[in-house]
């Protein structure tokens, strides 16, 4: 089996994760890591994958079919996108909804000029949550919809704590509400707010001598980030956060309720739990990737979302084997 | 906007589900149900549709863009899928696995022929539980997959209880075992047998004067139906049957876990759960009728499955308007 080459751009944590998922499937070869930093300094799991800078790229174009970004969408997607997009296949996990539209058509233009297929907005929301949602909505059209996210780290809310006077680390868990679960759960199409939705759990390590009261009403009334939420604010030592705060565990609940006749009302509910949102992340995009291929293999080219590829070319299956094992 | 027009054949349950679909779908419209009976005797909801015998299809050939097949498994859609599939492009729900691979061939030559697209084995389940197991199969190469079905009717099942002596109805709940669920939600990566996973539920209206304990006998005895599981066998009275027991409701889970790394595991569960299976079933086929018509429009022709639809087909939005608001 000639297998699919694939390149890693960025080896954080996303990186990393992409990196054991490509060693799960037998059909996929980690050829070579992109990075920004010192390619000696880059220790790879993968022995038979090489390190280079990000600069060099376009000297190996004929070396690998689909570079997987692992940038994050604020500052590294927006220019790596494209830049990627002119000289590869591309995965990649941009997540940033308001700008999903100009990100899209950036991609689309550029991948087209250069016969490539560019794969946007992959991993789980985005992802596999859009996805739930549109069958959900495409099968109950008069249905209401409702995503839950957590318990789970939240990254930027996370950094916005730290970046208050006194604190020296923080981490935020978002959590959804049991009992709005429970109501959307019962087919009540409840109306919710964004306070009944989730609670924001913050674990904060002050600063010697900080004033903690002043800490936690920064946080409580921050804009955008908290106050609109019922948060809960705990102050903890370095060591209880590394002990019992490092696992970067999230997942979530979409629902759908709809009804098909006024008797007769259906729920259908898509969850995720997860031990690591980076590894998790990873393994769509790697599938994501084989889809990427395959398309290009057939002549295709542009910008594309999960909603356009057909399910069947993310498994190493055929459609045979498919037919036979999972349908 | 120009209504994709649509044919339904057969008028039984899973017919009527699918014209409750179709109305509530503005881009669609019913023209036609097609039938085995007497079409004087049928009265449509629909008012501005006609009833036709199935021996008239092929005179309003030009009148519809998709025949949606609402017949059984067993010796309706091997018959009427490639008949039907010669004249229309069809979506069906053809359920026999074992027979899956023979009938997409006949139903991809046949459609291939008469240059149209035939989407089969479209539903719940073969459907959207099949692609909940591709998707997370292909994300999680290395995981177990678990279906669970119910609470919910199965006909096959009520049927064979119906067929024994002394026995004057019946309806029989496949149930899911909650102690088997929790232990596949835990992460334990349980080996479950049959028995382990779902108990049968029967209420039984015996005949006046049958031997009930003969008859319970013979149910938990039932080879393939009834002796792999724990069976419960409750007697009722007719009233109480149509009392409690006329609703068809139905659903089910599907579970996969897997790891990415040594210490890291994640669970996906959809589940759906279902007031009327028929209803939800002629939801899913109506999205599906939308996709056959897009394909058929782009040159596309052969038999397809969920597995080959891009999940965009399926909604009345655009590819911008869904990744503004679904992505």
């Amino acid at each position: 089996m000639t297998k699919i080459r694939i390149g890693i751009v960025g080896y954080g944590n996303l990186g990393k994760g992409v990196e054991l998922a490509i060693a799960r499937n037998p059909d996929l070869e980690l050829v070579v890591v992109f990075t920004r930093r010192d390619p000696n300094q880059i220790k790879l799991v993968t022995k038979s994958a090489t390190v280079k800078s990000v600069d060099d790229a376009a000297a190996v174009q004929s070396a690998i079919d689909v570079a997987i970004l692992c940038g994050g969408s604020a500052t590294d997607l927006p220019r790596q996108g494209p830049a990627f997009a002119a000289l590869f296949n591309t995965v990649d996990s941009f997540d940033t909804h308001a700008k999903i539209a100009k990100y899209f058509t950036h991609m689309d233009n550029v991948a087209k000029e250069n016969n490539h297929i560019s794969i946007i907005s992959v991993g789980w929301d985005p992802g596999m949550f859009s996805l739930n949602r549109l069958y959900a909505e495409s099968i109950l059209p008069d249905g209401n919809n409702y995503t839950f996210w957590g318990r789970g780290v939240s990254q930027g809310h996370s950094d916005a704590i730290r970046r208050i006077a006194g604190v020296k680390n923080a981490i935020q868990y978002t959590v959804p509400i049991e009992n709005a679960l429970a109501a959307v759960r019962s087919g009540a199409n409840p109306k919710l707010t964004t306070r009944e939705k989730h609670i924001r759990e913050c674990y904060v390590v002050p600063e010697a001598g900080a004033d903690l009261k002043k800490i936690e009403m920064a946080i409580k009334n921050m804009p955008d980030y908290f106050a609109d939420y019922d948060t809960v604010v705990n102050f903890i030592s370095d060591d209880e956060l590394k002990l019992n705060h490092s696992k970067m565990n999230h997942g979530g609940f979409m629902l759908h309720s709809g009804s098909t006749s006024p008797l007769n009302q259906h729920i259908i509910e898509y969850s995720l739990k997860l031990d690591s949102n980076s590894e998790f992340t990873g393994s769509v995009l790697v599938c994501y990737a084989r889809a990427a291929y395959r398309l290009a293999q057939s002549g295709e080219k542009g910008a594309r979302t999960v909603f356009d590829i057909p399910p069947g070319l993310l498994s190493i299956k055929n459609g045979e084997e498919l037919r036979a094992e999972l349908l």
